[in-house]
């Protein structure tokens, strides 16, 4: 059986990479790619890559998006303007993902905390699942909504909660590096390329949106934890570096087990092994185009000090990849389909 | 059923990459990785985006290599070492990509011209059949032996196939813009970092040694042609610029014929449609990581001049795609087999 | 003597160039810095890098500018918005170098044909001169209107002049790789960094508007010339590389004695010596910084076929450097004072 | 009065900026570069920017060089080799300046820690200066021996000595950014481009050498710091993070006139406003080319965590430059000498 989907923000970036996902997706088609900005135009004019993958497809807008019969929805919206759809979609009976920041966020309080502003619709929070299978499998299979994830949030998360789960994190330092495709298709002062070819602009030195998911996931204390922000000269990619003083003195054999036992069955994260040392600390290089997670650490002499370092494809495992894989669980497809590419090495 | 088979040179940039497709290949398994100089090394040691892929793998040497029973060899080895390997390989009857320029010439004369010294099995020259399967797919089916290409020799072949077998080139200047994957794995003062980044580096000002395979493909003549080649800050990819001056005037409509003609039934041929006009020429950016050769044109208004311009992933249409594509028909297996990736857009 | 300069259009790429340029010239002081939208924000706001070098100086709108003294005006304003200003400082005695391109061509059917409008003041064609001071030093020393130069059109004429005017051009192919500094300081989707990263956009196939100034430098003929733009990964840079059919056979040490009388006394250009040959054939990341323009070429062993490479940095020599230049002429100063700056190499 | 200079290892990169600087300095001429393996050639063959800025001096030998009389001798040789130049110089009355790590030390114990085996002089480490004239300039004016800098260690330093002398810093976490430059001239896997590029290299997770001269001129305890590298794409620039445990609570008026007394008259210190935000954090962009460092930090809300951000360009501030206005004390000759030239913006 072939299940339909409908793509919202289908001109941006996450937006293309979930077209470029089904593209090869074995069970699920693209049958509405939506932007307002691009109504009536070919996709491959936006997306040149996708030249002869759908034929003559047209982004539509969002009246005739709501008339195709569709399985599931990929909402790659502007954070803000989800919920309505998520709202229409539901009632319609469609299942959602949705990859804008709206539902990440389980605590309406936090929402708007972090966001600035009230929630629409706090019941949305409470029935909506984030979106990280390694963590929410179960609930995600279940659910009708399901968020997606804020890039550097799953960075983090995914590299950090068999530590954090165990009660070891008792401070928590985070940089973070980032490509310029994490700010989206629009062109900004900050993404002209002068300006931002070769820059190392930290942009954030102590809190980034996506804490308030790291805090939420990781059930972290807002005070033990900072996170810097740096954008740096790559396209696609985040990494985490996390410098850690752990709350009691391990062994890196412990440490060792407990990551292998974490990622055990989860078909995207991968470890690092500790030799030969140059490829222990992963960098966004190694998983470019792909839907892993890598992580390595090293353990400080003194056995309280620690590194973790992850990195993603920020539009594959930081956003659209993550969504699809979601989204196979929602349709009850195998975890994996249709996100088993390899990464481009080197590129 | 599943084919098996061996790569030589697997700890080198072709090597890998026949390892990363290969990886993901449904009916081709690799049996051995061959590497003197890595002996015993796991393969991800040297390929960390290959790291889950072999498990166990570690790369052979030589005479291990040969004790293992195979149905396919990849060569990637040096120029002028192939030989000797493939002579072993044809007489156990397995069948031979060859990576390598060895046996890409059909001429003993012009292999000793564009190389330097005698060739020293000619005989292999006659058997070989250029492996390329947009131009021998038949050939390619029936033969034991086949060549790699050059990747620039590959990408201007198939940008002016269908222009050359009309008799249209009457001269035509080649411009070549590479990317520092091109030049392998290992490190010289030219792919030195602060040396090669954000290069322009013009090496040859009228001719390369793939030109001898252009020549060769397209039955062009030596004096109408001139091949320009620059080093440029990528790391995969290679871009066709090709002046022509046409034999006769046309008119963009046939030309358009002509393409469409003869790129038609050629899955991995695509041709950019002549509007939008900032996606008539494409760039190497729209194919990375794929098996796609992506060309457009433009006719200038008298008729007579011509600009075509191809973009491949040198890695892949350029080396170890098209050399998996021809073990495909070798194999007689589906030619897009375990080629259907999507290119990684924007990276 | 301290001369007074007034910026139009200093918040932008040239415009802060100038400034950059000024901030250590020994005779040459900034009174005042032109930006309707910046104004009353400090320089630095905009030009990290001029930080500490103007004080408190903040940008000024047009009303102030031309209540300040200055003894000479750099309009680095928008095409076709420079003509009315240039009119009231001519007016008033105040010198002007033009970096626009409203009067670099002499011809008012020129003009609207390569900029689609009439000339608002032709009689200003015909009293500036253009403002490349090793083409046109005397007259420059004599005028109080100069224009600037196209950056690519000043690459190419200084790689080419020593052999138009002998007359040994019969045809030319001109390619000419552009940095993204070239199209100034607005972001749009093309210079936004996911697209414009790894570039390799060839943006005019035969003819670009800066071809205007180079027929009308070089004396040839439309027909017998095309130029080719590819925009390319780096910031600040144009290469040409001009293919040319000689109009008769020559020898190469013919060529260098032309080049070396041509290139004589001119402080700025450079030759790049025939040997070693991967040294020969010069690129941008060589001049990068610096107002100097380095000029290559290979014979083709025919005698008739001959390629010229010339690097420039666009900011400098194809822009602020160049119009310094012309202005220490204007005001009777020696024409490398505050140019003398060392390329940054490797960068 | 001119003074005449050695520079050895001038075929290097550190080498090679020395020449690049007294191209243009006003008071120190290069009368030898020395470079065994390059002995006999042109300098611009190996120095493409340098092409008309020696005419037809060429590298020399050893032997020759102490043939020369001079002033000053530059070494930017291999960490270990320096000594028993510097003694032949010394006994000849000539001053020297060791861009090596040879004499960066005071305590002999402490170069056997960091470099691993005893000192073969210590009486030199003695008598030699540490050569940040930053905080050494008196002992340097008196001194004819005078260490370089490491390029990570100038610019913690540099960034971080107004809190430390204060006794603020209670514990620190540093995260060093570098470009490919730093790792010298010669070619090796990690500098191979299709592996450098686009790289976020963690290659050390805790500490680095330059940490051992971090340690001696702020006077901070081992177990108070860690130094995490990363190499990252540039060419040139080193940027430091510093998070900083405060021992006191501040307010950021106090830290800001902190680094106002400490920067006072300190030509090439500057010091990010802390308004408008995105410029307060400085990059290695906004100094390339220059003898710049550019300090930016950021108070926590708490008062107790700081960011301090140093910008350098590891060439200029971090080596070559520094040593040179190193040497311009040594002979008497103003700080500044040579060094004003602007940073290249945006590059």
């Amino acid at each position: 059986m072939t299940f339909k989907a409908a793509i919202w923000g289908a001109s941006g970036m996450a937006g293309g990479e979930v077209l470029r996902i089904l593209a090869r997706h074995p069970d699920i088609k693209v049958e509405c790619a939506v932007s307002k900005n691009k109504n009536r135009q070919f996709i491959w004019q936006t997306h040149p890559h996708l030249r002869d993958e759908f034929g003559t497809l047209t982004f539509c807008d969002h009246d005739e998006a709501f008339l195709k019969e569709v399985d599931i929805a990929f909402l790659a919206v502007p954070h803000g303007t989800a919920v309505s759809v998520i709202e229409k979609y539901l009632e319609k009976g469609t299942k959602v993902v949705d990859l804008s920041a709206d539902v990440r966020l389980y605590s309406a309080k936090d929402y708007e905390k972090w966001y600035g502003s009230p929630h629409p619709n706090p019941d949305l929070l409470i029935s909506a699942v984030y979106g990280l299978p390694e963590l929410h499998g179960k609930e995600i299979k279940e659910s009708n909504l399901v968020s997606g994830v804020g890039c550097n949030a799953a960075c983090c998360i995914l590299g950090l909660f068999p530590l954090a789960r165990e009660g070891l994190i008792e401070e928590i330092r985070i940089e973070v590096r980032v490509g310029s495709s994490e700010a989206g298709a629009t062109p900004t002062l900050g993404s002209h390329h002068p300006y931002r070819s070769r820059t190392l602009r930290v942009y954030e030195p102590f809190r980034h949106r996506h804490l308030a998911e790291i805090l939420q996931e990781l059930s972290l204390e807002e005070d033990a934890v900072t996170m810097t922000m740096t954008a740096v000269e790559i396209v696609r990619g985040a990494q985490m570096l996390a410098h850690i003083r752990l709350s009691e003195k391990v062994r890196e054999g412990e440490i060792w087990r407990l990551y292998k036992n974490a990622y055990r069955d989860k078909p995207f994260l991968q470890l690092c092994p500790a030799k030969p040392a140059h490829l222990r600390l992963p960098e966004p290089k190694m998983v470019t185009g792909s839907n892993q997670a890598m992580t390595g650490f090293t353990l400080h002499e003194d056995g309280r000090r620690m590194l973790v370092v992850t990195a993603i494809d920020n539009l594959m495992k930081g956003a659209a990849g993550t969504a699809v894989q979601a989204s196979n669980l929602m349709l009850g497809l195998n975890e994996t389909e249709g996100l088993t590419m390899m990464p481009v090495y080197p590129v």
